[in-house]
This record gives structure tokens, sequence and C-alpha cells, in this order.
């Protein structure tokens, strides 16, 4: 028997009906399979969080003023956020990153400094990053991952903090899957009708000024990215080289992931979904990826939380495993 | 301001968009009222599993054998379950009850002695229960609810055992909800097409031998239910009376819930949906309950997997309510 066959036949013994643990079923066979073992494990799991300014939040594409995003960095530091309360509800190690925020923080031991730049530049006109800018994040988010390995993580989710990032996220999408961009574009941190039709308006003006920029993952990164979506991508692909379990979490990690995944399609076989979020494009960038999360709790608020609040499940499908009797060792009937 | 502006205030002022937790949002609020605080907290999370034979199974109505009913009580007794796993992975008691398998068990401190029969009889042609046996059986349940409430418990699942009990619980809400019984059937533990069509026949059959029988609920219940079924049904009463916060596995527990909501309509005030089940007549019972559970995992395994994989999330609402910062507190701008 091949691997996955062993590890299929030991799921269909365990004393239940057959499939009868539905998607717990499919993550134990997944994990089981990068772990490359019939008794997987999941081991100091880690969520990092990539915060970055956006040079196109100031083109009134949010519902939240910019410096919304470094004032949400240092909540996250004094573990006053979401992300905060979730990781420490379910025991995962949470790692603050400044990719590009556009402010100066106090040095502090809980953030690590990455600063590619104080914010991207407004993409409206001129491309997001230079080409060194792009690549430096790539290679920053790559090295944290593999600091972090050396932890001994084998489970690692990324989460973001970036006002205007669902624009920079939309864009990405739209430009990497051939989807127009009004497919893409949601309402974000909660804009109105108005401001919505405005934020649409103006990312289709941005993609028209940037009509010679091809659909080379790269360099739509550099042109519409963010610092935190670069970081991202870049963690995505080391994570996968490393063999962790990724988790995947919502609209702008997935843009994320999609850059990566078009470097290297591979990482899809690393990746748990986590969250399907209330914003509008995920569904759809999900439905290409052909990809179904574990939960759908009309969240959308990013910096991993959807991660967070799944972990419990990957450790269930894990559980089930490694824990139930077989009919056999149980003495259980079959059918 | 009332308690439930109170709460939804204190929820909109988390460090978030509005609204941007989703569900848990909405499990923040309801636990907030059913505990009258702002400050909730889930204490001591226990699960009961009822388990009963069921003569309807001698019909040939499920795919396993009815003897595999207390194979799987010993698998339980032995922590081999599915639901073993998963409440010792969650930290939740695990209550187990004999409601009247077809076994005489050992005395054992783990399992409850609440036979009320050894099985039901086949409601193919005579009455599940006896007008006695029913009024019993939801004693119990209300009793042993009772009891556990004295260990300071607040927050409670229910799950079941009995091969058989898809068909019990298929043809309670056919009844009660006025619902033709093919919409309400589905594979249980995984019966082939032939015996799927035979399901059907067979259950037809059984309604139409009891023509007599009303839309009362106890009535319904004493014909085609299940002792652990009953049981159920007066334990949700009975956790309802003490404003426990309950939470509400798959299809059969659905429908002990039904009888429950038939007898007191307030119940379901109390009522978290946990996890909505692959066995097809789930879906549309939650719909008549108006309700959206937390899951939608593909599960069908009932022993209370539902509740017990998706208490984290309980968890999750509770503590971003109680944790996370105010836009005030943390100094973050609102919009």
């Amino acid at each position: 028997m091949t691997l996955l066959e062993q590890i299929q036949h030991k799921i269909n013994n365990k004393t239940k009906p057959l499939g009868a643990l539905g998607k717990l079923e499919e993550v134990a066979l997944q994990i089981a399979l990068i772990q490359e073992t019939l008794t997987p494990n999941l081991v100091k799991p880690h969520i990092i969080v990539f915060a970055a300014s956006h040079g196109i939040a100031n083109e009134g594409v949010s519902a939240f003023p910019s410096e919304v995003t470094f004032q949400m960095v240092l909540n996250f530091l004094n573990g006053g956020a979401a992300i905060n309360v979730f990781t420490k509800q379910n025991d995962i190690e949470l790692t603050l990153v400044d990719a590009g925020v556009d402010h100066d923080f106090e040095p502090n031991k809980k953030l690590i400094d990455a600063k590619i730049n104080h914010g991207t530049k407004s993409f409206l006109t001129q491309s997001a990053m230079t080409e060194d800018e792009c690549q430096l994040a790539i290679e920053k988010g790559k090295e944290i991952v593999k600091n972090i390995v050396k932890t001994g993580c084998n489970v690692i989710g990324f989460g973001e903090m970036g006002i205007g990032n669902t624009s920079s996220a939309a864009v990405l999408m739209s430009k990497l899957l051939a989807i127009p961009i009004e497919d893409c574009v949601g309402k974000g941190t909660g804009v109105n009708p108005d401001q919505y039709q405005n934020k649409i308006t103006i990312l289709q003006k941005a993609i028209s000024n940037h009509a010679e920029v091809s659909t080379d993952a790269i360099q739509v990164l550099q042109t519409f990215g963010g610092f935190e979506i670069a970081m991202m991508c870049g963690a995505f692909l080391a994570a996968a080289e490393e063999k962790m379990v990724l988790m995947i979490d919502g609209f702008i990690a997935s843009a994320a992931f999609l850059c990566a995944f078009k470097l290297n399609p591979e990482i899809k076989n690393f990746a748990v979904f986590c969250h399907q979020s209330e914003e509008k494009g995920h569904l759809l960038l999900l439905s290409h990826l052909n990809v179904k999360p574990l939960l759908n709790l009309d969240m959308r608020l990013g910096e991993g939380t959807g991660c967070a609040v799944a972990y419990p499940l990957l450790k269930s499908a894990v559980a089930f495993l490694n824990e139930m009797a077989s009919f056999e060792s149980a003495g259980v009937s079959d059918k």
C-alpha cells in the first residue's frame, strides 16, 4: 500500500461509519501526507501577523483612516486585539511583524522590525514598491519563517493588518485570475455604498494606469501589493519548503497565497483553508483555487483570526486519527 | 439601555470593524443574554451521551447490526470513540447514560444506569414505548441534568448512540413538522440505495399503521421515539429551566430538541446549534427552526461530536467579549 492508502485505511477502520467525520477526515489525511506519517502531530502552532501601511489608503478606499494600522499594531502589542484573544485561547504562539508601517515604533521585543519602508506608494499613479523592495519583502518573509522553524513549530498561519489592503488584494486577484475588478472588490472594513462605488472606480483607474503590467506574480505584487502581502507570500513559500502545515486565513492572506501559488503550485498541498470571509471576493478566489475552507462564520477581520479559531479543528483531525479505536481493537461489528 | 443594548454596545466598541466577528458576535450576545451579564463565562462544559436500542433496527433500516449500540457503549467506556477524543481535546466532561440498551452492562462508575427497558418495541407495528416508559425517560433526563447542574456546569451538550435512531428521528420530524417522510429520511450510518428505498417504505408503513397518532409531541415521542431521544428531550427542558447554554448536535439531537421545543418554545433562546449534519433531513429541520449552525463539516456521526468540536468557538465568543480592548481603551480611531 502507498502511504496515502495506509492513512485512508487507518481512517476508514476507526469506529465510525465510513466518511462520518467529513472534512476532519480530509484534514487528517492531508496533515498525515504532509508529515509523511500515520501518526501526525501538531507542534508549537504559530501565527505571524504582518502589518504595513498602504499608499492607496489615502485615495479614500477605506472606511477607517490610515493611522489605524499603527494604532492596531500597538493594540496587538498590548494584547487587546481579537488575534491576541484567540491565540491565547488556543495556545498558539503569536509573532508581530512591522513589514512597513508608516510609524516609528519604540523597540519592543514582541515586534519584529522588518520595515521595508514607511508604507507603499499609492498604486493609483505609481508602482506600490520598487523591484528591490518587493524582493526584500519576500526574502524577509522567508527569513522570519525559517527562524520560527528552528523553534520546532510545524504548523503556521499568517495574518495581516493594513488599512487599504483589501484594495491591494482585490487588484492582485483581478490581475492574477483575470477576473473583472468589480467582482473582486468588497466592503473591506465597512465602506458605505457610495464609498464602495468610489473604491471600484479608483481601482479600475489604477489598473488602467498600469496597463503595461503583465500577469507575472512578482510584477503584479510589486505594482499593486503591500509590504505585508509580499512578506506573507515569501512566508508561504518558505513554510511549504519546510513541509509545515499552512493555515490560510481570509481574503488578504488568500491573495498573498495566490501570489505564492503562482510561483509554486506545490504549496497548495500544504494549505489548510481555515475560513471563508464575508469579504466579497474571497469565495470567488477560493473557488478558483478549488478549495472549501473549514469555517464560514461570516467573519471579515483578518489578523489571522480565521486561522486561530479554526486551529482546534486541525487538532481534532489529528487527534481522532491518533487516538480513536479501530473496529477490530474495540470489538465493534463492521457493517 | 436594556441589557441587550448594553451587550451590543460592548460588542460594537471592540477594536474591529462593526460586525466583523460574524457569528461569534451572535453567540457572544446570546450567551451574555442567557447569563444576564456583560461578562459571561463558560463553566465546566459537559456532554452527556444517551444510548438506547431500537426495535425498528430489526426491520432492516440500518447499515449496521443492532448489537453495535452496546458495543459502542463499551467503546465509549474504554475511551476509544470519537466523542472521547474530542471531549478530552477540548476539556469537556463526558457522561455516558444507558437509557435503554438491549444489553446488561457490568456496573461501571462511568455509566449512569437509567435503563428504561431493553430497547424499544418496533414502531412498525407497535408503539415504541408505553406511556409510562416515555414519561419515565423524560423524567430521568431531567434528573440527570439537575445532578450535573450541582457540579457548577453552565454549558451542556447532548449526544446519542442507537442503531436505528435516524429512522426514529425522521418520523418525529415528519409528524411534528408535517413534512413528507421521504424528505426526512437520510442514509444514517450508510445504507445503500436499495436499503434507503426500503427504509422509506418501512417508515411510510409505520406512519400509516399509527394513523390515529396526533401531532402532540409526547404522543409522537411515545409512538416513534427512542429512549435516548425521550431522555434528551427531558434533558433539554431541564437544562433550559436551569438557564444553561445548550449545545445542539446533529440530526437525532435536533429531533429531540424539536420535541422539547414543541413542549416549551422558550428553550430556543438557550440553544446554540453546533453543526449541520450531512444526514439529509437535518438542514430542513434546522430551516424549520429558523437557525443556522456554527459548523458545517460534512459530519454525520452523532455521539455529541458536533458539540464537542464546536465548543472552542463558544469559548472564542465569550473570550472576545471579555478580553478584547475597546476603541477607547486601546486608543484606536473609530471610523
